[in-house]
């Protein structure tokens, strides 16, 4: 059975226990009571497992409850976007409802194919093994394809290991983006021939959908092995089926996603959206905001994530965690304290800002994030 | 220019400006100030027109602000996903910000082709002018196709319009899809020859990405006209190139929509997100949960939706809006007062519930929906 708890609010137990009834009606046949046979009840209804009051507790907010619900699998008919509907559609318009966690059965599980990467994939392709992998971004908008190719070159020759585009970087003339795909990706080749060592270019790419295959295309007549994606602007469905079709690292951006868990009554748990559900997709490495930069998630929250990312979920590969979002250099030692070895620490503006030369700054952020790792190479 | 209303939380003035321009940033180069030249301040962050403290401030929760931001239309590349990540990517992720409207320059919008039918080809299609549609649901999953073509025949017969599948009936089998798609299909085309008048079956297409044209070829070639889509399912701009690419009318349906815009100080004004954001994607009826339903809309938010459905907006045409959602009988006079005749009045449950007789319920429906307003037949 596909297994779901939600965080319910509600006055007290008797209403949870309404609420977690009309929920399970809902998401399976949506009719009046009276138009639900015992063969329907029995198959298709979901069954409320339990409803009890939660221990945690908000002082803000009305007492909240916690429903476990479960459905059967054949209700999801074997889909991404119709699992999806099945654990929370029209629940998503029930203010006082939040999905915190779903578990699936691995004959479900094993319908997804999950990163075709993933981390041991992205560690073979970089030679890279036993530290955390240390990323940039090429920003901001409004500079030449000149200038990101120089800031490319710098960030490989200083030792970084991945380097993608700002999700911001959106050419409307696809002559501009092959532009600046071909030399940054021209950039990086040429220094890692001097430095002995592998640096991925990702391009990013954000395109209508008619469009999106001729963009990924074009990278991989590049010889790129990887692009970033934003699963929440084009779909995750077509994220998946992109995965499945192109044999191209995937690393996802975040952009949009927040409304989707950021909600403390109304939403998906963050764990599970950008934790869970990216892996299903297809996803090898899963940017999230981390606590103390420019936004709000807890601690917690983005542990929580990294957990999703690497807990065993049927026979799907572990993510990479990419924890972004303001880090400055200060903080990169309790990055790679609260992430372990497995991790992509993702420092963009702050990077740029370090100093003024850019190859001198990946250095240093380079020494410091194997401070706590002893590096072995291939 | 895109010009965007923002409400924003905050502790006061000062603080709603300084969200204000962190959002401004943020949306468009996210970089710190230090690496924003005069350029790109002038080309690229988006331009704070104004923030004042908002009249309408919800006295649960802190001060409220209302922000405007102007961003350079060039910025969201004629692409759907692009103006998404523009307007609130990122800010997503900030849990006092939600977007309350998007003003579009026309020749931004004459990037889209938005409805292909709209409003008046529906009414093309069916022959029917100057009074609300009738719609209903094939439901519950879990009942025969046969059982579904029944329904189907005696809502024809009974001179409904539009009937169309429940979105929870999914198939894992394409065969089951096919089966009930002819046989629905078959039901409505003979009753509809006795009846004289013509009774549209929207079969609901949701399958992997991969699969989606597959299925919406088989309609196609049943001689079926439309189709229900759920957007936040399978993607809002797959939808969009979907819309581009087949002469099928879409109807789409609001599962997974709700978190979008049922929290009060995050996402988007319901109006826009299933109002002018479903117009852009080339919907041509929109269907949101009625107040006063199973629902939580306010009677405001669900006006505004309608209002943003058929308002103005470039040269697009205006979409049907399809209030639903535990619609009773008893509110079919008050829906036709709130939305006026160019509406689709859905009515599900309550209508299967009614009387032994579906093709009497039916016409009581229809004569309910008439009461008001003088039928013209063509």
């Amino acid at each position: 059975m596909i297994r779901c708890k939600y965080r319910i609010h509600a006055s007290g137990l008797l209403q949870a226990e309404q609420t977690a009834r009309a929920l399970a009606v809902e998401q399976t046949v949506e009719v009046p009571d009276s138009l639900i046979s015992n063969e329907i009840e029995a198959n298709i209804v979901g069954n409320i497992m339990s409803v009890r009051e939660s221990e945690m507790t908000d002082p803000n907010v009305q007492p909240t409850f916690e429903a476990v619900v479960e459905f059967n699998p054949e209700l999801a008919a074997d889909q991404f976007p119709q699992l999806l509907n099945l654990v929370y559609g029209n629940t998503s318009i029930n203010p006082n409802v939040k999905l915190i966690d779903c578990e699936f059965p691995d004959s479900f599980v094993a319908r997804f194919n999950g990163p075709r990467f993933g981390v041991e994939g992205l560690r073979d392709l970089l030679g890279v093994f036993d530290r955390p992998l240390v990323c940039t971004a090429l920003k901001p908008r409004g500079r030449s394809n000149d200038h990101f190719a120089e800031i490319a070159r710098h960030f490989a020759l200083g030792g970084g290991d991945l380097i993608k585009d700002d999700h911001n970087l959106i050419s409307a003339q696809f002559d501009d983006f092959a532009d600046r795909v071909r030399k940054c990706q021209s950039a990086v080749e040429k220094a890692s021939d001097r430095t002995g060592r592998r640096c991925l270019y990702l391009p990013y790419i954000c395109a209508p959908t008619d469009q999106i295959r001729h963009h990924i295309e074009f990278v991989l007549q590049c010889g790129i092995a990887g692009i970033m994606v934003s699963p929440m602007l084009i779909g995750l469905d077509f994220v998946r089926a992109l995965a499945e079709e192109y044999p191209i690292l995937l690393m996802s951006h975040p952009t949009l996603t927040g409304t989707m868990y950021v909600n403390p009554t109304n939403g998906f748990d963050p764990g599970l959206f950008i934790g869970t559900f990216m892996r299903l997709i297809g996803i090898d490495a899963s940017i999230f905001t981390n606590f103390g930069g420019r936004f709000n998630l807890s601690r917690d929250d983005c542990l929580a994530i990294a957990t999703h990312l690497q807990r065993p979920l049927g026979k799907l590969a572990p993510v990479w965690p990419v924890p972004a979002g303001g880090m400055q250099f200060d903080r990169i030692e309790q990055m790679c304290r609260d992430y372990g070895h497995d991790t992509i620490l993702l420092v963009g503006g702050a990077l740029l800002e370090r100093s003024p030369s850019l190859m001198d700054s990946t250095r240093e952020f380079m020494d410091r994030a194997r401070e706590r790792f002893s590096e072995r190479l291939t």
